[in-house]
């Protein structure tokens, strides 16, 4: 199958919305490349160009792709294969009334650093010191059911979840809400920290390559009602809220009900047992809501799918 | 250097206070075994055992050991070389008014599951299913400066930190805020999930065997405020506040004083750069602080002492 090529000039979006419309439509088990812009769209090239609030359009995400026959109750595999970097440099920001911590008297904002890509493009600059290129998928989900959310909010639909398993040999499963799905991804980091403590990772243009497959409803054991990636080791669900302590709360749940139903337990021994092994992992703590994993080593759960 | 064995039957507390009167007293670079008893207290032995409520005496911690010429402004190093599970079964439970999904309808409280240890001591059992053994330390710390913490609470001078990383391999610091630091551990489980989510880990009696070592305040380029781990990749800043975001908040400031301290950077740069490699991991989500953590990669920092 040729891999086709959807760009940002087909197509961004600053909003999931539920009646998005698509700007390519592809079938089930399409392979394609997906040409994304930096999360600033271009604003930020030199230290001197700031960000003094948080834009009302960021993180463009290209899409939206309709996936032919997926439909409410589906599921939309997302097979990451590759995250390129397609531009010469990143850059991360402070921003006046964004980042943890946003206010505090020894933190300047705005203020930009541009992280130069190494003429081997193994690593980028941050001054003198060298972070090996580890791409991450900032913005990346499907039209949600009722409500709209911007690109910089995470919630049931994926959007800005900010995870640094969403990369390169991740597979990530996204309910289906609306006919098509309606597939957008974007914001793309040459690197960034669990957590994305100043609001930024090292925001940076990037190809992706994806096979987008629908999962039909019919045949899950388990009900997706919020976003799961599928690393090389682990099962982790996903999930956002106002706070962290809910946010794991729901990770948890949604971790619990896979245990349950992979093995002969009721929700108690699946919570206990969820206290053994693996664990919750922090996504990040700045979007206007807040991202945790709850990761299940594979050893324990086969695919719900 | 003969190892000195110090055990819970020398003493144990279930509060960390500023005026703790010493178990044992040793040199600064002494090699102990510590032995620890589970932080049920051996109360729970079969699955019909279980935990009605919190106990007021929970978690054990075999101390204090006071360490000859520790005094307040140096730190402790606690070189963890092994811990050794000492008995042949561990406990996970819920209790009621307990853990991250406490009060929910679905979840059972009290419940006990007993974690045999298989004959070649590598795993335990839940239920069908094997876990490997890779213990972690629960509760560990030194007097603190004026409040008292029971070993329920973790706090600036560690107490109840509930960290994966507290474990063989690890060299943890602690800030000493009393004469001869008056060191103290227990709690230990076979297996944990970062997040502690039911409110324990396979509670199980441990034998540790650590070096304890006093840094001179002086020679520090960091004042130490809160726990630290060194593991074998990273640096692990460690706090403990009302919320998560609390200690993220404290758990990234602490990380962004090392680089700091380490780099040209002020402290906009280092918050910069602290998004972009390592990042915010939770410890757990349980205790009445929750706990976090801040790692950097050793490439990037430094031993601060």
């Amino acid at each position: 199958m040729t891999r086709r090529t959807v760009t940002d000039e087909d197509g961004a979006i600053y909003e999931f919305t539920p009646d998005l419309e698509a700007v390519a439509t592809v079938e089930s088990g399409a392979e394609l490349t997906i040409e994304t812009r930096d999360s600033l769209d271009g604003a930020v090239q030199i230290e001197s160009d700031v960000i003094e609030s948080v834009p009302a359009e960021v993180n463009a995400a290209t899409g939206p792709i309709e996936i032919e026959g997926a439909e409410p109750g589906d599921a939309l595999r997302v097979e990451i294969e590759d995250v390129r970097i397609a531009e010469d440099r990143g850059r991360v920001v402070s921003i006046d009334g964004f980042g943890l911590l946003d206010g505090r008297e020894e933190i300047e904002a705005p203020r930009t650093r541009i992280n130069h890509v190494a003429d081997d493009g193994e690593t980028i600059a941050f001054g003198d010191l060298e972070i090996p290129i580890d791409p991450v998928i900032g913005t990346i989900g499907v039209a949600p059911a009722d409500e709209s959310y911007t690109t910089l909010i995470p919630h049931d639909h994926g959007g800005n979840l900010d995870t640094t398993d969403v990369t390169t040999g991740t597979v990530a499963y996204f309910p289906v809400f609306q006919d098509g799905a309606m597939f957008a991804v974007g914001d793309c980091k040459a690197a960034m920290a669990d957590g994305e403590m100043c609001g930024t990772g090292s925001e940076i243009a990037c190809d992706i390559d994806v096979t987008l497959e629908v999962i039909d409803g019919g045949a899950d054991d388990v009900d997706l009602e919020r976003p799961l990636l599928e690393t090389e080791d682990a099962w982790k669900t996903v999930a956002s809220a106002e706070t962290l302590e809910a946010a794991c709360e729901l990770a948890n749940r949604d971790a619990i009900e896979l245990l349950a139903a992979e093995h002969d337990f009721d929700a108690t021994d699946a919570y206990l047992f969820s206290s053994l092994v693996g664990g919750l992992e922090i996504s990040q703590v700045v979007d206007p809501l807040v991202t945790v994993r709850n990761a299940v080593p594979k050893a324990y759960l086969s695919s719900p799918f």
